[in-house]
């Protein structure tokens, strides 16, 4: 399976898209723009750069796609007209992988710039804005071209589904009954992912360029702890369940796997560190269960076991269909909504989200 | 009706989409193609950029839309293996109005890449695709960022339907019937857009950055007559009819005007010195009904009248069902299918193309 091909969020604007299933990621946005805005407004203040370069990894499509750009630049206008400096122009790089639904950002672009003029005033300089489709695993930007790159909810995407996984049998994702070589496996996929990202940005950032980026991490050092791995183990009940009733071969459950990873923040320092580009600003730990943002950002999965599991599935949809087939899509998220309900009484979710400042220095 | 948001090529790879109905545009780039690649050789020659970027506007989807650029690489890589340089990076800007089908493209570039790395060898450096969705009469990329502009059958859409066509009564474009203020106001359109079209490119071109351009022009100093007219005038033919058959409202297509124009040489070349940014290195005239690649070139209109009805379909059906709805352009166009049958015996069609050269001196 070629996770570059397959993997990217339900298109469109319907019931079952990302674009109408993607509240909870809207909040996480937001709770982490005041770093970013800090960041990027320190950026423009340090430089005045006459065209500023702006990158969104992972900016799938609906309202979130341009939400943080949109922030960014509201933020770097606020403090260009505060010290009276000339308009300057905005180039906004939208990043997904190729499935991604560019469509549907590109025919809202001309209401969104219309808006954005409306809200910043008659001299906002020009807001190029492009769709740069490719995987963050690989070199996307010109050398030397970006100031500054956002990513939320995108970097716990591994680029494959590590290899050496047939031991993980039933379990879809590191889980408490994983052997050893399985968390390892996983553990050196994000490695040497992580590893190949910080390189690709580092040639694309300039001197004193920014990085932020925020994506759903842990605490435990066991990366099989249920802390971040319950969300999907329950998926794998239900497509166990399945297996059961006959509608999916035993085979086809005990060869998927989800190619994504939840670091620790010392993983992520430790991966910084070793590639050497990057000089770390600061690393935050968000327990949304546990801090003043836990009841807005817990809304999505409050609300109804019903929204959780059309959440996950505009998130999993065609990954999950590629290997199982789009016929029992329905039947799976149904059993999915099940089990969750069912839970919800006798476990609280947990979301942990890890958001981590890089410069590139000079 | 805004033209940004409704003129498009039909999306997908459909029986009725540009994709499939695109060969003679196909065929118009490729017999340009020598001047363009002389002229990105050259450029690299004189100053071997480690990064070059490249840009093609109305990229549309399809087959098409990476042809150009591919060849463009491929040239500039021939050249830089000859002197032995080093490996350089491409950026490739595909542009097109936001409601063009930047999905179909965008999902096949890893292959359409891999085979470039195929053809073209392991040293090749890094290619970055971008899409850029937008009017091309309006900035797209940053100042001084690019320096090869590519644009083929495109820069003959007019930014709008020109204001003052109230007398254009049942013709659709510039027609033998059309009163004098027609003409004129399609004339005031043309120069209008394109000097703002030459200055937003002059601002985005490095100094010594060339732009090759072909469209469908003229030669008569009449822009009313046959030469450029005749297959739009046949649609008129066509919509007429079904005004006839109670199927259009007479109001309906009274109000519908076709936004394009066909220059003659001399117009485009009053404008460029008008506007004043660019030196023009040549202007070609391809009379393809006289000329050595003749039978290629309309390949597509000898084929049969429901190809050449498929091919304006392709183009014209967005602007065409945003303006009479959607459920009579299956009628319409079988129609049109007709018509062209019965006109073809008695007339030859006649394509002219303007290819234009510019340089934006240093």
């Amino acid at each position: 399976m070629e996770v570059a091909e397959v993997l990217h969020m339900n298109g469109g604007v319907g019931d079952l898209s990302y674009a109408t299933n993607s509240r909870l990621q809207s909040k996480v946005i937001s709770m982490t723009m005041p770093i970013a805005e800090e960041a990027i407004v320190n950026l423009y203040c340090s430089t005045f750069p006459t065209t500023l370069t702006i990158a969104d990894l992972g900016c799938s499509s609906g309202p979130n796609a341009l939400m943080p750009v949109s922030q960014l630049l509201e933020a770097v206008e606020k403090a260009r007209r505060k010290l009276r400096k000339e308009p300057i122009e905005y180039q906004v790089l939208l990043n997904d992988l190729p499935g991604n639904d560019f469509n549907t950002i590109f025919k809202s672009l001309p209401s969104f710039l219309e808006r954005l003029k409306m809200k910043i005033g008659a001299d906002l300089g020009p807001c190029l804005v492009t769709g740069v489709p490719g995987s963050f695993y690989g070199r996307l930007f010109p050398s030397h071209s970006v100031h500054f790159i956002h990513s939320s909810y995108s970097l716990h995407w591994l680029s494959k589904v590590p290899e050496g996984l047939e031991e993980n049998k039933r379990n879809i994702f590191m889980a408490e009954t994983s052997p050893e070589s399985v968390l390892r496996a996983y553990y050196d996929q994000f490695q040497k992912d992580f590893s190949l990202f910080l390189k690709c940005r580092a040639q694309e950032l300039v001197g004193g360029g920014c990085m932020i980026f925020t994506l759903p991490g842990r605490k435990s050092q066991n990366p099989a702890s249920r802390e971040c791995s319950s969300t999907w183990e329950l998926l794998a009940v239900a497509l166990n369940d399945m297996v059961s009733t006959g509608k999916i071969e035993v085979e086809k459950l005990e060869s998927f796997n989800i190619p994504k990873y939840k670091p620790t923040p010392t993983e992520i320092e430790i991966e910084v560190a070793k590639e050497g580009s990057f000089v770390v600003d600061g690393i935050r730990v968000w327990d949304v269960s546990s801090n003043q943002f836990s009841n807005n950002a817990l809304d999505g999965f409050k609300s109804s076991s019903d929204n959780v599991a059309k959440g996950i599935r505009a998130i999993a949809e065609p990954i999950l269909a590629s290997h199982f087939g789009d016929q029992i899509m329905d039947e799976l998220f149904i059993k999915y909504g099940e089990i969750i309900a069912d839970r919800k009484a006798k476990e609280k979710p947990s979301l942990v989200n890890v958001t981590v400042s890089l410069t590139k220095p000079k």
